[in-house]
């Protein structure tokens, strides 16, 4: 999908508590003092009507959510946010830093949820076409450690309620998308102290921006 | 799908101000008065989850809506709507009568947006599995007449502002429906006096509980 003309899309990935917002802020600002023009982003979200599809996943309620519905309100908000969003700013040639994506489907709803792996593709293809992130950067790290941080800040969605088992089928999930597409991936060990997880995002965003 | 155990699975379709509201209460009063149980439900909606992702679909907003995002949130609500309501009503033996269902997808989204067939076809089936209605009560009528007896209720929603183009579409996506499988649909002439209409209602009613 990336072409000259493009920008790159990039994802960071990972479970509760590996230290996205904290990343985000480090990739943005290096975007910045390089000059790149990008749009940062984050799923479910990234529009009025996204955002309002992602409050009604997020928010804890009586009612047990079916898994399928739950995906496939998942995959319209980010029908609506390729088509609003992210493909806009790619084919002007933006960057767009994407706060999880159809990874965090195959953690989430695939391994969390144990939904199908085949039909999570089947949608992919159909909302995306061939559209895939250029590079994810998956931050990686033991779940009990991450729930006890994130343990720290603020009320529990209806993900962060789940039980420990399902974040350890979720960080499953992910390293295996990865070990399946390593050149698309980056695996980065997030319990090493934040000066070298940050050394290796540099090393990262270096490689890509110099695929250019 | 159905069986001797249980319940009939009633749909009443049709575009704007065809009469539906009027109607359902015919249909309920009439398996009231034969003790016949039921549940009355529509669609999109029917569940708390649902009825919360009606709203989204269903309000007028800034945002342009991705067609395949529209398509997902309604199949997302469905999901839900057989997950908590129609499946369990049916498996306890009741009715169910559900003011619009799959076949408004394939009307609305399919003919009025031009959303290929298959795919929706292919959600219907992610969906559903093999569970259909056992009866489509189909009331047909000209837009331009539904129209004009549609624009003196209320303010129109995000659908019913749309051009009549869009109604002409959707209006010969459902007898298209209805053609292919003459033996589910019964297409009512809504142009008729509501006495004729509602003899004919009572005539397909006494032929599906006859068929229990």
């Amino acid at each position: 999908m990336s072409n000259q003309s493009s920008g790159k899309f990039i994802t960071l990935e990972g479970g509760e508590g590996v230290g996205k917002s904290t990343n985000l802020r480090f990739i943005t600002q290096w975007l910045d003092s390089r000059g790149i023009d990008y749009v940062q982003t984050r799923e479910p979200g990234g529009t009025p009507l996204a955002e309002q599809l992602r409050t009604l996943l997020l928010e804890k309620r009586e009612e047990s959510v079916d898994p399928t519905a739950e995906l496939l309100m998942v995959f319209a908000a980010r029908a609506q946010h390729l088509s609003e969003v992210i493909k806009p700013a790619l084919a002007s040639g933006k960057w767009v830093i994407c706060d999880r994506f159809t990874d965090a489907t195959y953690a989430y709803q695939g391994g969390g949820r144990g939904l199908d792996r085949a039909l999570i593709s089947q949608l992919e293809q159909t909302v995306q076409g061939d559209l895939r992130p250029d590079r994810v950067l998956l931050l990686d790290l033991d779940p009990e450690v991450g729930l006890q941080r994130a343990a720290s800040t603020g009320e529990a969605d209806r993900f962060e309620s789940e039980q420990s088992a399902f974040f350890t089928k979720v960080r499953a999930a992910y390293r295996e998308r990865a070990a399946a597409a390593p050149q698309r991936y980056a695996v980065i060990d997030a319990s090493q102290p934040l000066g070298e997880v940050q050394a290796r995002l540099a090393q990262e965003l270096e490689d890509i921006a110099g695929a250019a």
